[in-house]
């Protein structure tokens, strides 16, 4: 008898892989340079900090049992420490949460905060690790666009003028993935006012708030008011397969977490998070590390900037490059990079079309350009295939028009 | 200005901690053997040669960085080998992967399979891991009884009979947790049969399979039907705080799981799952590792059943413990495992009442006994305690009855 097949859920039936994961399986092609990925470089991730500390951490016993649901209370206790000082306040051990990488927050807070077709506010162009979480629980979504200065707040003003009332505002405050900007102290002050006046939550979304390159990032907007869940990870500071990132909210907030943190995996690795806690807790060590990181990424952050401005001159406005992984580059003489991108491939550069995280706008002359994983020469190669696809294509069009 | 504080989700109001965790907390006074906890024993884990497997993972980069959703290749590919012998047939890298524990696999394949509102049948007295997880989902939980063969098959053919339709069916069919039984194989070839006539996917949850003591377990549940997903976990026969889990699916399954895995937390980690892949993969050292857990916990499962005996005779009756980590106990004499549990942690015991893990059945004279964490002479303790215990409470029962 051959077997009858069973199905699956229907709510699959919307999900889809997000595009720039299908981008870089096209792009892992050996000839092409790409500053389409979003890693950071595994050659400045301290490697023998990581194997002394798994070696003192597998000195107890300790470490290889199941751990508690809200993390590694070794673990806890610097993060407390480290937000305390962030955020100028005193953080207690209930609000700080260990999540497997930040990503864990934003699906755990996705079920606790939001019920069916619950708007949630996003920032546009959008993180899309966010977008897609979203979206998954079923929510009603309105982008709020950027400009210089982070998350327009004038725009999200408007629209709770307009009776608009979400469950929570989703922002990557510092060098945001993939728009570049930091939001500005004053916007941080008034989005924080906003939340405590009509009661929202405001998710805080700040993986890259230490790689900053000239000066520091601003006060967290966690500073401001206490309905700020702040976010932030180890990935980009430390390593991606440590697998830790951490959550500063409210206690009941964290307690509605753990619940749902123990039916979706239980705990985190006492292991990992051990390591994180040694590497995290020698501070010496660690601002001349994350020292070392942002003076490379500085520099080839700088080394993009130049070369664009050099190739495109005034047909490409980037962002600064203050901070971060990510530089956001607009063609200013109409080039569609979706267009474009087949003839990059061609030339040996990839990069995201800025559509991949467009929310109400189409971003279709945008583009997201990592910096972190190539350096100078590497980069200013890139920029040079990317002219010379930019000009092929431009060339093609004008021999088209002359038809 | 006061902040006016935001909700969380409605969701949220059905949901509880569950009774074991609560317990667990009051447990944790140091004059009290616990039976009631679900741990593998730290002692019998093997440190040096995590360790070892940690220094050898990190002479390489490549395992600090992100890795693939579906977990890192090399797992993936001595997990392919160990479950081709397993099941008996050529399992290919698509069908496996990996998850952070099998709890995670639990509440991904609950979303991966249920749609709102859907049948799923799980085992009476269950694992209370994925009752929290399928509750979650807004599934309609229907039970089916276990006897000594495991789950009682003609209970389900009759619930199929009468029209009921699951999406799944659950089953931890090797030494079940709590129930202490194991699936025999006419039940698992029956299982598998009902699967495929009627269309619905088994999830063999399998965590305790190798922790048998006097004879293998019987053939998994998967060898008989394409339509079973396969569930087992590294967390049992080598230690927790990897976090590896696994799971053995048809690819669209898989594929479906990828997508909610990469929303729910991007990817695993490289280094606990190259720490796996070279102990998984290292046959002669794991045979020899896992025969030496087995002997232990077999000496353990042993002397509590033979002390069970001793002080309690026909008043107690309690599962073979032929494997696994749990024994089953049901009191005879009407004792309710609720109303004596505060007398015996007066004693200086601490037990999981049956009712923890009821469904249908209210298993009020049973209990669950964990013996994988202390020795012989402990257990015997905790037993006299135990007996002690329950003469307090019958002499009080017979004073006030003669009053």
């Amino acid at each position: 008898m051959r077997a009858t097949t069973p199905p699956l859920s229907r709510r699959l039936d919307g999900l889809q892989s997000s595009a720039i994961r299908d981008l870089l399986k096209l792009t892992a092609r050996a000839d092409i340079i790409s500053l389409a990925g979003g890693l950071p470089d595994a050659e400045l991730m301290p490697r023998d900090r990581i194997a002394a500390a798994a070696d003192a951490a597998l000195s107890s016993r300790g470490v290889l049992q199941y751990t508690e649901s809200p993390g590694w209370g070794p673990l806890r206790e610097v993060l407390r420490t480290r937000e305390s000082a962030r955020t100028g306040r005193p953080v207690s051990i209930e609000e700080i949460f260990v999540t497997h990488g930040s990503q864990q927050a934003l699906s755990l807070l996705a079920e606790v905060l939001l019920d069916p077709g619950a708007l949630v506010i996003v920032e546009d162009p959008a993180y899309v690790g966010a977008l897609q979480v979203f979206r998954a629980a079923g929510a009603r979504i309105v982008a709020v666009p950027l400009d210089a200065e982070g998350m327009r707040v004038d725009v999200l003003r408007e629209l709770l003028a307009r009776g608009e009332r979400p469950a929570f505002v989703h922002t990557v405050s510092n060098f945001h993935n993939p728009g570049g900007v930091t939001m500005s102290t004053a916007r941080r002050r008034e989005l924080a006012e906003l939340a405590d006046a009509h009661g929202f939550w405001v998710i805080e979304d700040d993986p890259y708030g230490e790689l900053w390159f000239d000066a520091p990032a601003p006060a967290p907007v966690a500073t401001y008011s206490p309905n700020v869940i702040r976010l932030s990870s180890a990935s980009k500071i430390l390593a991606p397969t440590l697998r830790v990132g951490w959550m500063i909210a409210p206690d009941r907030v964290c307690r509605a977490v753990e619940l749902l943190k123990q039916g979706a995996d239980l705990c985190g690795s006492a292991l990992t998070q051990q390591i994180a806690a040694d590497l995290l807790s020698d501070t010496e060590w660690l601002a001349a590390h994350i020292d070392s990181v942002r003076t490379r990424y500085g520099q080839r952050a700088h080394a993009l900037v130049e070369a664009v401005r050099a190739r495109f001159g005034d047909r490409i406005v980037t962002t600064d490059a203050a901070g971060g992984m990510f530089l956001w580059a607009d063609f200013t003489d109409g080039t569609d990079t979706r267009a474009l991108l087949p003839h990059a491939l061609d030339a040996g550069v990839a990069y995201v079309p800025g559509s991949a995280f467009a929310v109400s706008t189409d971003y279709a002359h945008s583009m997201r350009l990592c910096f972190t994983t190539s350096d100078a020469t590497v980069l200013t190669t890139a920029v040079d295939r990317l002219a010379a696809a930019h000009t092929a294509v431009s060339e093609g069009a004008r021999a088209q028009a002359q038809l």
